[in-house]
């Protein structure tokens, strides 16, 4: 029974989802080939068309547990324990639906992207309206003490561009990430609300490589000196960056046209101190739930479920 | 016991392992955080120091049951249902050993080099020697059978070029994917002495995208016409590209300076007939077992075990 939750209005001004491609129209079936879906084989609008809400990010446990834990934020009805992996058919990606939509799309700006294509023609078919995407996951600080909470805004290539590149037909393409309706700072009026989520607004340098791509010295393969390193977390500290990571860019790029959307992610570690992990496994876990808490209460008091 | 296994003799020239990194030798510990392994939490030489084939590519349980495979073809000791995946502690790839190591290193390059860093950094740090590494998995065919294997002759970009670019600390760098040492023509020999395994050498052109990245119509954002897709379709046959996927490149560049590589994808669709795999499953699996019989194949005649 979903009338409990359908009854709460939820009052995004953003339009129904745009899919800028012509010739989807011309398709007899679209098969959604990485979450085993299709038109064809599935009743998407009855599986999907009450989403509100998607999280893409974390890791394929992670997502599962978000769910779980804003069944229980939330007060949905169903079993907390039952909830199954919608793309179990294949082991590409995770989704978890409870209203919600908690989706792993792999790492990095390909994976992301491809999951981004499937996920856009999935809320088109399914028929949502008015829902808001976001991105949460964990990052590198720059300049940050470790667990900050970094709710983006702008979104920068390497070169500290607010830009997405990408190459079609063996021309190189630009995309903006400069956002189109903003919704930083009521998720940072969110965390002065809850204890224990420091957040702050600043810049996220999305990359290609987590190694060599975000200047780290422990890859396999370096060339460059601690020198050279620390001169680059330095320029883009001044140029406004707050942490790295490897999806973001894509993420708004493709999602600012159709959604309200936001990056939400916690840095593991200040990368002016270091390049390793080595954070206690109970703290990291703990660091990793920030972006789900504070995601969870800008749900709750969009519903109205908390003034 | 390993005995069986160790006594035969694998005769690949290449020397030990090449991590080209001055820094690592001033760590005191290495934590492969996307691993969830360390050299101080866990003893790699003992775990992994036998290992002479590695695996990546195709999915988290594709990669499971090509392990199993492996197993039963090489008639290795142990129960094959057994294998547990060494990264189970995290969620973000999936590795199988069995003597021979088969790793799911997600998709994309991204998510590829990451798991290259840390892989060419365990066999280093477990002092394996004479190894070779293989990328097996699915592509989409230019102008060829669905079900064909492609043996990489070069890998190129989506300008067609045998290069990997990549930035780091802002700056644009190039590394060849020219081969040291190729095994193509004894993949294709292999291939030869196989009933159902077509197979021919052919260039593999490496994208940071499924939908527009690689000319498809069905993603949700296209600007493009048919004929400009089938335009790049023709330029890219006639450089000698005969399929697409999107991980070659950087595995080629990272790895052919350390160990003896091969890249070898069965191709799901012919791109000059349509954009969207809609296969029966049956013969999904069917295609998708192809790569790993002709590796197998490969395997098993270096080690003797065919003549």
């Amino acid at each position: 029974d979903h009338s409990e939750y359908s009854e709460l209005e939820v009052l995004f001004k953003n339009p129904q989802i745009h899919v800028k491609n012509p010739h989807l129209d011309t398709m007899e079936e679209d098969v959604l080939y990485h979450f085993n879906l299709g038109t064809k084989t599935h009743n998407l609008p009855e599986m999907f068309g009450d989403i509100k809400f998607v999280c893409v990010g974390g890791s394929a446990n992670r997502m599962k547990s978000f769910a779980q834990f804003i069944q229980q934020e939330l007060a949905l009805p169903g079993n907390m324990d039952n909830i199954t992996d919608i793309c179990e058919g294949t082991d590409r990606y995770s989704m978890y639906k409870v209203y919600f939509l908690s989706v792993y799309p792999g790492m990095g700006v390909p994976s992301i992207s491809i999951m981004l294509h499937e996920l856009i023609k999935l809320l088109h078919h399914a028929r949502c309206i008015d829902f808001a995407l976001f991105r949460i996951g964990t990052s590198g600080g720059v300049g940050l003490e470790p667990g900050t909470v970094v709710v983006t805004d702008k979104e920068v290539d390497c070169f500290f561009r607010a830009q997405f590149e990408q190459v079609v037909l063996g021309k190189v393409i630009t995309r903006s990430t400069e956002l189109d309706v903003g919704v930083s700072k009521e998720l940072l009026q969110c965390s002065s609300e809850l204890d224990d989520v420091p957040t702050v607004i600043g810049n996220t340098m999305c990359t290609s490589d987590f190694y060599e791509g975000q200047g780290r010295l422990d890859g396999a393969l370096c060339s460059f000196s601690t020198e050279d390193k620390l001169e680059y977390l330095r320029k883009a500290y001044n140029t406004g960056v707050r942490n790295i990571e490897m999806e973001s860019t894509v993420f708004r790029a493709m999602c600012r046209v159709c959604a309200i959307t936001a990056v939400v992610c916690v840095t593991l570690l200040n990368r002016f101190d270091g390049d390793q992990i080595s954070t206690p496994h109970d703290v990291l876990v703990e660091y990793q739930q920030r972006p789900q808490v504070l995601v969870a209460h800008f749900i709750k008091k969009r519903l109205g479920l908390i003034v």
